[in-house]
């Protein structure tokens, strides 16, 4: 199977394509989100993996955007949590008070503020594509950065030496990563499962999102995660995008969509799948 | 009043500040969402203005994430809604088959991709902290790019050529902003109006959130918008802010917030604010 993912090679989402398909051969990095999820629409590549949400900043928002466009399109299959670490890197020679001005990824510097605040208070931050973009900047000289912000393991790819490990402000910080792919069959249930659904409707009275959502806690289904999210047709209105955790094979999920399709003007199923989340996230020790 | 927001210059942001206070004379970009509400929750400055959403790329997360880390010590005093449009700018006597590099926010590039790619498939993008950040990074040279993608008024500002007007996929996108102010007591109704809550349950029990904004429906009380953000001390859990078209004067709304509190671990008022529509947006001429 091609994987295209969300590039360059090095950052955390190259990781979450191991985690997901350890012996796959063909992964291939993609500059953009829009651009790894069309390598997958257009049939070039079998699936695609992009991150969906940081547990310290927030959703990704092209992401849910490309989710929304294509809905019908496109089926997540998989999704899959790893924990994430910062490390402030360097080229050989640099020490921290030569640090003058740092290049990461938005959600990493964010991530890594409270750090570079009180160790580089007069730093200047600097925003790249990635992560692994940003050590690419900083290893090739073209961006005029002293350090970048990236996973440990970036460092030793682009000849960078870490000068500081684990700077997040969260410890335990994540990632939610989605594999998607053209629409299909979802798999069987793996016992651990969601189901994601992009509901719209015209209804403008009070009870609309309330009553679909109560066809689900009534049958004991929960709402893991719940989004809205801009309509283009239709100035200040919006689509829900919401995560339950059920496969939609399990009959009170399945009888309840059929309920909520009633109440609202359009029901799209995003595709029922695994729901991974990795060990050393989970807290349990590897195994020997 | 002192107005601090996410700067720099002749960003959309300016324009919502302006929008909201045309008389204001102290108002101070930063270059960070957190810098910005920092302004306000130090004291040093009376409001913060930040874009919380816009109708093409979707939330801000820096934005949620501030509106959730600091819930009870900052509020929401109001809300504007206004038009983005976005021009390609570049030095003067550069043409668009010279561009080969352009730089802007990832939010406008992400606005503009389709333009881009037919006209200019060749170029390479570049992100920037901002829209007016790109501008400037052009104008000084210091980035290596031939071209700008930012508001129409940027270009007269730092003496750059608009070389196309109008390239973003949606006529019509529209940028949401907060003005956020230190807590104390809300402004009174206007007529149009929202409240933002913050709902946080330890429970798992599949009614909770179903059950909450069950009172806000009986009530007649609509739910405008909702998201879930990653709690940061319980891992794969979630806060839900939840925007309601009341004010909390409205006493079906009060009595309604009243309820919920009994259903949830936690629920802290954002605020309640006169929510503002441009006229442009709404599709209004302006007066002659």
């Amino acid at each position: 199977m091609k994987y295209s993912y969300l590039g360059p090679e090095g950052t955390f989402t190259e990781s979450a394509v191991r985690r997901l398909a350890p012996s796959a051969r063909q992964t291939v990095p993609f500059p953009t989100v829009p651009a790894a999820v069309e390598a997958v629409r257009s049939g070039r590549f079998s699936r695609a993996v992009v991150p969906l949400e940081n547990s310290v900043s927030g959703v990704v928002p092209p992401t849910l955007g490309e989710l929304v466009a294509h809905a019908g399109q496109l089926r997540i299959d998989a999704q899959v949590t790893i924990g994430v670490t910062f490390a402030l890197m360097a080229g050989e020679g640099t020490r921290l008070s030569d640090v003058r001005r740092v290049v990461s990824h938005p959600h990493a510097l964010g991530q890594c503020r409270q750090w570079v605040e009180r160790h580089l208070p007069h730093a200047a931050t600097v925003v790249a594509d990635s992560t692994a973009a940003a050590a690419v900047a900083l290893a090739d000289g073209g961006a005029a950065t002293d350090a970048a912000i990236a996973a440990p393991e970036t460092a030793a790819r682009y000849g960078l030496t870490v000068l500081a490990h684990d700077i997040g402000t969260r410890r335990d910080a994540m990632t939610r990563f989605v594999s998607l792919r053209r629409s299909g069959a979802d798999g069987p249930p793996t016992g651990q499962d969601r189901t994601a659904l992009l509901i719209t409707s015209d209804r403008s009275d009070p009870g609309v999102l309330t009553g679909v959502l109560g066809e689900l806690s009534r049958r004991q289904v929960s709402i893991a995660w719940i989004q809205s999210w801009p309509r283009q047709t239709a100035r200040g209105r919006y689509h829900f995008l919401v995560e339950v955790d059920r496969h939609i094979a399990h009959p009170g999920l399945a009888e309840a969509v059929e309920a909520m399709r009633k109440g609202v003007d359009s029901l799209t199923l995003l595709g029922s799948y695994p729901y991974i989340v990795d060990r050393e996230v989970k807290g349990e020790k590897a195994a020997a």
